[in-house]
């Protein structure tokens, strides 16, 4: 019965499923403009597909509230460090919180400059990148941005974990179409998808992990219990997992991966970890039209047989949900009221 | 007795060679400030055994300026379009020469605003990506560079090249150790290996790439003769080439990867395309000192088992060519010799 309850679904509008993870977020311990914009977020993921970042996350968060581990009520302290450069404190709040309060900020450095880099710290990221990038190419704007998180990825060569799955993400406008987004971690699986492996007792591929020894593993649950993922492609791979720990943990004078320790917060999920971001007007460079350009590229990519292009799936399904809703199991609607403290 | 001949070395140092390089260049119509810039990476290359960039390219760049593919004359036109912002025609010229014109603007710009991007169009870049960055981390700062090129590589799970093998390259500063630097390409194995492989008649490993057809293919032969070479790491890999293709090909105003066609201008070797660089002061970003960061996170490197860091054998090449000379084939030196119209 639980399952056939699980694939009812209920189709609910942005603003509905928005207001419902709002209030679950201020019910819990968070400022309620904060709880907008991780609604907003999470909301978003949903409604795109992105499914392994939506609602699915909203426990994750509400026991990382409730123990303490990340402060709801936290206000960004931004510093302009020169006309390009962009400093946040994020009070052990979250980065996302601390990238709406920088936005008019950066929009105006890269304005007057050309490039805008921000430098986040002390910041708790529980989300996808594409959130925090597309924004900028709607503008016009090239944007990049990568975040550390917990050590759970192995450097290429190494027996022992040092980076956390540390994603990177781009966005740049196209003419005539939705922007090209690209949102990927450096470890060559997902640590949600390992543990969906674990659940349903199946081996990973070859060359995902090793276990707590070093040694090669297909062993989901050897991966988890203080084994560690691969970085994707090798030891080039490796270097990107490396410059993502290096921008993200180093240049914004935040916490490396390695360093996160929330063994004294019970049930605390989000990694607290720094996140960069760089912004870059991208017409500046020359007398070319940028988006005109980059229709040009992604024509002939389509030529060569690549007819998907990254973030492309995302956008049609915003496309559906706008149209119809957004579906929602039923049983997962009633978890998120009891979590909003609402009868279900 | 060619190949006896072949093995003796002679020790040259450093100025020696770069002077002999110096008169290549010159010899073949190139600028004496732009030979000294060329002349001075190559012999680096060489001296740090980067071998397939080192002497090895000469009869590429020679071959390349007779055909009047590449201006050895050219003088790049330096535009600074705000603070953060230089924008550089190399005109038809070498992007070594146009990074050395634009030092000093990118470095006041680092100084003032924190942050420098310089777009290079309309260049040609024939060496290695680290004598590009490594610079700017012994100044403290961290750098970030991309370029594209000839269209030999194709998008994952497409059927013909789009991309150069687009490297990438970044370097940072590290306490007491000499600065770490990554410099790769994003095709999975180099061009110059596969034609190593087609002239041994040895296949490449499974992967490599496609033939004409878009289809799988072991035979270095086919890979060469209007196939391609696959990006590294799957379809996350081609991302990083897209990015690179973007960055390079499209932020700088220049041409793509799959738009360079020399065929009016036989012999012609060097890649026309564009090169983006990005310079960050990596202090600004919080109250810790990045290098000393750096030196911790190396360390846990060590002790993760990564006992290599990128770009540590380059510089113990160079410790050792600076004590006892670069070693050359006495056959390579007289080749070397003839090309500069020396008698050998």
């Amino acid at each position: 019965m639980a399952e056939k309850h699980g694939l009812q679904k209920e189709r609910l509008g942005f603003e509905e499923l928005k207001m419902l993870l709002k209030a679950i977020f201020v019910k819990n311990g968070t400022a309620a403009e904060t709880a907008d914009i991780l609604a907003e977020n999470c909301a978003a993921c949903e409604r795109d597909g992105a499914l392994s970042h939506g609602i699915f996350r909203m426990p994750g968060y509400v026991d990382s509230l409730r123990s303490g581990w990340v402060d709801g009520l936290a206000t960004p302290d931004v510093t302009a460090l020169g006309p390009s450069f962009l400093r946040i404190d994020a009070r052990n709040g979250f980065a996302q919180r601390a990238m709406t309060a920088a936005d008019p900020l950066v929009r105006r450095a890269v304005r007057e400059t050309g490039a805008a880099i921000v430098a986040i710290r002390n910041s708790h990221h529980f989300s996808a990148l594409w959130p925090d990038v597309e924004p900028f190419a709607l503008s016009g704007y090239l944007a990049i941005t990568a975040v550390n998180g917990l050590a759970n990825v192995v450097p290429h060569g190494g027996r022992q974990a040092v980076y956390g799955t540390n994603p990177i993400a781009f966005a740049v406008p196209v003419e005539n179409a939705p922007p090209l987004v690209v949102d990927q971690a450096t470890s060559v699986m997902a640590n949600g998808e390992v543990r969906l492996h674990a659940l349903a007792g199946k081996p990973v591929p070859e060359g995902t992990g090793i276990d707590h020894d070093g040694n090669p593993t297909t062993d989901p649950h050897a991966i988890l219990a203080g084994g560690a993922l691969n970085t994707f492609g090798g030891y080039k791979g490796s270097s990107i997992a490396l410059f993502v720990e290096i921008l993200a943990g180093a240049v914004t004078g935040g916490q490396f991966s390695f360093e996160n320790d929330f063994t004294g917060y019970p049930g605390a999920q989000t990694p607290k970890a720094g996140q960069l971001l760089i912004v870059i007007d991208p017409n500046r460079g020359g007398s070319m039209n940028f988006e005109v350009r980059l229709a040009c590229l992604c024509a002939q990519l389509a030529d060569a047989g690549q007819d998907r292009l990254p973030g492309a799936r995302r956008f049609a399904n915003r496309a559906a949900a706008e149209k119809s809703g957004i579906p929602i199991a039923v049983d997962e609607l009633q978890r998120l009221r009891a979590l909003a403290g609402e009868n279900a």
